[in-house]
């Protein structure tokens, strides 16, 4: 247990976390200037209008449709356009998630379904924003199981053409970014027909717009309204009445239809086809998961800062009064959320990397990674989405009065990253994704839940895990092996015990949950639901035990990449802090297995109240590692250092 | 543990929920129509129009400012004032912030601390909404240690006037509702200093506006600008630059200055007046638990109804998808909170019947039940705001993505509320001041916390704590002394081990705390500061514990109050589910503390689960007792009950 030794340049931290898309940090940090900061008070037709012309004049600098092949404008660089919605999301979250929307989902589909008459026929104009469009796929009636969507589109060989129709009022587009006022095209999601017969969910290339703006013939666009936030972004609803598509609007890289209407496709099984187009997408969840923590570090810098201005409450041992950051109460709340942003800016970090090794290629995806980096994806979107929202609201109630205030950023940070938590697949589904993917070991098809309630599927895929050690695989190794066998002999603040725990946590639940679902398989066999439903809060536990891991990992294999003694000295501490915080948090579990004696629960507190007292006077470096330049937290009380003329009246007065 | 007999009639629940004040309710639900709802999308200028507007179109039937002396057109009934306020929230809750600001904060502060002369000018007007006005209390830099105000106000004997003076940017006064459109005068609250020497905190009922709603000279009035909610509330900032105030509007009821400049008060001292000024104020803070609670009620009300219509994934063994509410999942998210609602529903009741009784009658007031009020007031706010805050929360969530959208109100429920948990006292100030409360036993002064850090004040007033009973007495200690020695005889569902469960853990919490604080004061004499900061968490903590007794018990007596035997049974489950929610989120003390087993804590787990699947039949009675009106509820999602052509069309496209 080494103390940190003295104060530690920022730069350090900065360094580290900005890892290996430093240049396309920092670019964003050079040419986003005040123009792009958020405008408090407006209202939503001004929010669209602004963010709309915004998006055409972000500079060429950021290389925002990174992502695209070179040959189209882009960069063929797909963690540098991960990065750059990051940076998009400390700036203005509505330009952020427009941005996600035409690039990254509508650009981001039609380069992964489509092929190369697609590809030559529009992806330079969507790389280059002149072509505005929407990702159709979320309907009224169905988010989550988008399996199940309910739109139609029926081919006839006579006119070699499809017939794209919303069949009732449920089937109608939900939510769509970008149709209400911008989109001209849409990539639909929809069920092909071909002769009476389905073959699942499929993706068209659709005009929605003329020239001028309106609606094409058959097709309705509707506004979804004010919504929490995200004013900027003009979501909206389409419904399809018989519109005619051509045959080779059908975005075609794992499915094509002839033109006399034979249907052919590499996939046979319809439900893995459409999971492996989903896995094409991954990065849009990827996208908002690091865009959730970007969101988090502009909300925790801003009640850092104020917390090390603001003061309350006056001491007989003190001239003045006590800053917040001074009370323990307040870094129990700001510190532990700091300690776990590192963990999964870390974690992050890992995940972009790997994106970009498995899909950045031109070659053949391995199957096996790319289930696991959906899985990985699925479950860092959860977390860092979640994160964002208790974390924000914190740094908000942080903050006060002054909190609730627009001018202060803190109410739009808050109301913009609301909905992703919900948006790219809601957080609870996600962690089920990631569940089952540890009960059946990444080597099925993943299905939608319905497979969950066949007994026989139980039985037959359910199987004792192995952990896969993620990042660092050696070290870790190294650290978990050195541990001794008895806990009393070791520290709580050794990185061995900490990743012991953790291990030890996921792989308990997981058999726990295997025992249960292979139980309920032989028991209920009348009742599939329940065998399923009735672990549901297990099964969900599992998940977070393995995103925790997971994330933990990652934070150990950053620390030894880094190389000043002193950020290292320090991020050891902070990486303490969220081991244990995640240990505290979780210990009704681990007394009641026996994975802790109560004598250590108890020191735990100890130690993390330690931990808190020893990176006090770091908590201001630690947010200044973040790197945001001072004009994007467009924050008012930090302009307006309140503190100074008070402190000045405050000695005036108690004199 | 006996089971709920079949379906239950909401009206019975609604019975008990309504209590004393049901007339009052009623009359809202039957007078507060269509044009009182919430508008979405609208701007900050015309919410504010509205809102006014509205404001002086109360029906009369609502007798809303019912607090008031009769004689002043009022209903001499705190009780029914309080529960208005609790049926506004559930309409707009800028209407409630605007009325409570109006009638609770700047007309109850002129009825509590001025005297006739002041209630014979100003309360007739104030109580017809003729005279608006703004409660001036908080300042940039002081929000929760009000005794440090540093706006100043000097009495001249030769002019037999007051000076009120803002000295520098950090002395304005802030978030003041009221003040940046409709405020014509306001209650301000300065240092009194007659000849030099300071009198502590006093205040003065001070014109701000001209007829035509001009500031007057000397008052600067700013706006607070667009806010995270509360859109129609026009918060403001005031500054006085040198303002003349007459000798009789000080409000003068707790101290007087006579022309001559000679200052008198019945306490004497000053921190102990101020306190007892504050105190009189006390029914805001209880109006604003009330109104969290009103709004938590209503977000749970949709949240219940969608997910009894919503259904998502199939299962091989239903024809038709399955409905949200049938998810485990769901049911962990939904029905905890919805039992933690209902057992604050009965202690909010309860509290409002004490300040009924207590500040309710003529005669002068008891000051221990005072204290004890306050206390209880500061810790029902703190519990009720928070969870408004993350039921909300949850309830956006859990609606997906209709969650975000405006037309499913609950984007505006959770803006709107979210301040709450800091106005009228910080949260985690407020539990402070509850633990205070318990560590002296109600018999000090409520000095502000500087106190605390003063080691002789720590080691004098810090004493073992009797615990006192709150609801239903002679019940409560029956049901404790039934339990058995051992608990391995008693069951997790008897209410009397429950109740001692929640017993021992605030009096060992308390004891611990009493410990630490006296072994700090005697070793830490130097550094006073870190005697009470050092403990902190485990204060907090005892407060925590206090009120969730506090809380369980008021649940109890409810119960017992209950004549409906199916009702009866019903409200026993959820006060087990209330009752297991709190033991289960807290058995890492529990463990850590030998009060629970590690094989009874495994077991709690499985009761809940078990009471989860008991009351899902049950969920849309339990909201359906908070008798809330369906236009109220002013919600898309359930208006347009999107499954039913949703589900013909899933029968189609499953054949």
């Amino acid at each position: 247990m080494s103390s940190v030794p003295g104060p530690v340049d920022p730069a350090h931290l900065r360094a580290v976390l900005d890892g290996p898309w430093a240049r396309v940090r920092d670019a964003h940090r050079a040419h986003l200037d005040e123009r792009f900061l958020p405008v408090y008070g407006e209202t939503g037709d001004q929010a669209r209008e602004r963010i709309s012309r915004l998006l055409g004049e972000l500079p060429v600098e950021l290389g925002i449709g990174g992502g695209f092949p070179t040959e189209y404008g882009g960069a063929a660089d797909v963690g540098a356009s991960i990065v750059a919605i990051e940076m998009l999301a400390q700036v203005d979250l509505s330009l952020m998630v427009k941005a996600g929307v035409q690039w990254g989902l509508f650009g981001g589909a039609v380069a992964a379904l489509g092929t190369r008459r697609h590809h030559d026929a529009y992806l330079r104009d969507i790389v280059s924003g002149e072509l505005f469009g929407c990702f159709a796929m979320t309907e009224t009636g169905h988010g989550s199981d988008v399996q199940q969507l309910r739109t139609t589109c029926v081919y006839d060989p006579a006119t070699q053409t499809f017939d794209l129709h919303t069949p009732h009022e449920a089937a109608r587009k939900d939510y769509i970014g970008n149709a209400a006022r911008d989109g001209r095209m849409a990539v639909v999601f929809a069920q092909l027909v071909i002769d009476g017969r389905r073959h699942g969910v499929h993706a068209w290339l659709v005009p929605i717009r003329d020239e001028r703006g309106d609606p094409l013939p058959g097709v309705t666009i509707g506004d979804a309204g004010p919504k929490a936030g995200l004013l900027g972004v003009d979501n909206g609803r389409l419904s399809f009445d018989h519109v005619t598509v051509p045959r080779d609007m059908l975005l075609d890289r794992y499915a094509q239809v002839a033109a006399d209407g034979t249907y052919s496709s590499p996939i046979e099984n319809d439900s893995r086809r459409f999971f492996t187009m989903l896995g094409t997408l991954v990065r849009g969840r990827v996208s908002v998961g690091g865009a959730a923590s970007a969101a988090t570090k502009a909300a925790l810098t801003i009640a850092v800062r104020y917390g090390d201005i603001r003061r309350q409450f006056g001491t007989p041992d003190a001239e003045r009064e006590v800053l917040l950051n001074d009370y323990l109460a307040h870094q129990r709340k700001l510190l532990p959320a700091l300690a776990t942003t590192y963990a999964l800016t870390f974690a992050q970090a890992e995940l972009v990397t790997a994106l970009s090794d498995v899909q950045g290629g031109d070659g053949p995806v391995d199957e096996h990674r790319q289930r696991e980096l959906e899985s990985r994806a699925a479950g860092l979107k959860a977390a860092q989405t979640w994160h964002a929202t208790r974390t924000i609201q914190m740094c908000r109630e942080a903050c006060g009065g002054a909190g609730y205030l627009a001018e202060n950023r803190l109410p739009s940070l808050k109301a913009d990253t609301d909905v992703f938590t919900t948006f790219e697949g809601d957080n609870t589904v996600l962690l089920q994704l990631v569940a089952k993917g540890l009960l059946t070991g990444h080597r099925d098809e993943f299905g939608s839940l319905d497979g969950w309630g066949r007994a026989s599927f139980v039985a037959e895929q359910v199987r004792d895990m192995v952990l896969e050690r993620t990042a660092a695989r050696a070290l870790i190794e190294r650290l978990v092996s050195a541990v001794p066998g008895r806990d009393e002999e070791v520290a709580v603040t050794d990185r061995g015990w900490q990743l012991t725990v953790f291990e030890d946590r996921e792989r308990h639940r997981l058999d726990g949950a295997v025992r249960r679902l292979r139980n309920g398989a032989a028991t209920k066999k009348d009742h599939p639901f329940d065998i399923f439903n009735d672990v549901q809060d297990h099964v969900l536990a599992v998940a977070a035990a393995h995103i925790d891991r997971v994330t933990l990992e990652a934070f150990v294999a950053g620390i030894d990449a880094t190389a000043d003694p002193a950020a290292r000295a320090l991020l050891s501490r902070v990486c303490d802090l969220y081991a244990l915080g995640v240990i505290e948090a979780d210990k009704g579990w681990l007394l009641e297995h026996g994975r802790l004696t109560p004598a250590r629960a108890k020191a735990i507190t100890g130690v993390v109240n330690g931990l808190l007292k020893e990176l006090r006077p770091h908590m201001r470096t630690l947010v200044d590692g973040f790197a945001i330049p001072d004009a994007w937290l467009h924050c008012a009380i930090l302009r307006e250092e309140p503190d100074r003329q008070e402190s000045m009246a405050a000695h005036d007065a108690t004199s």
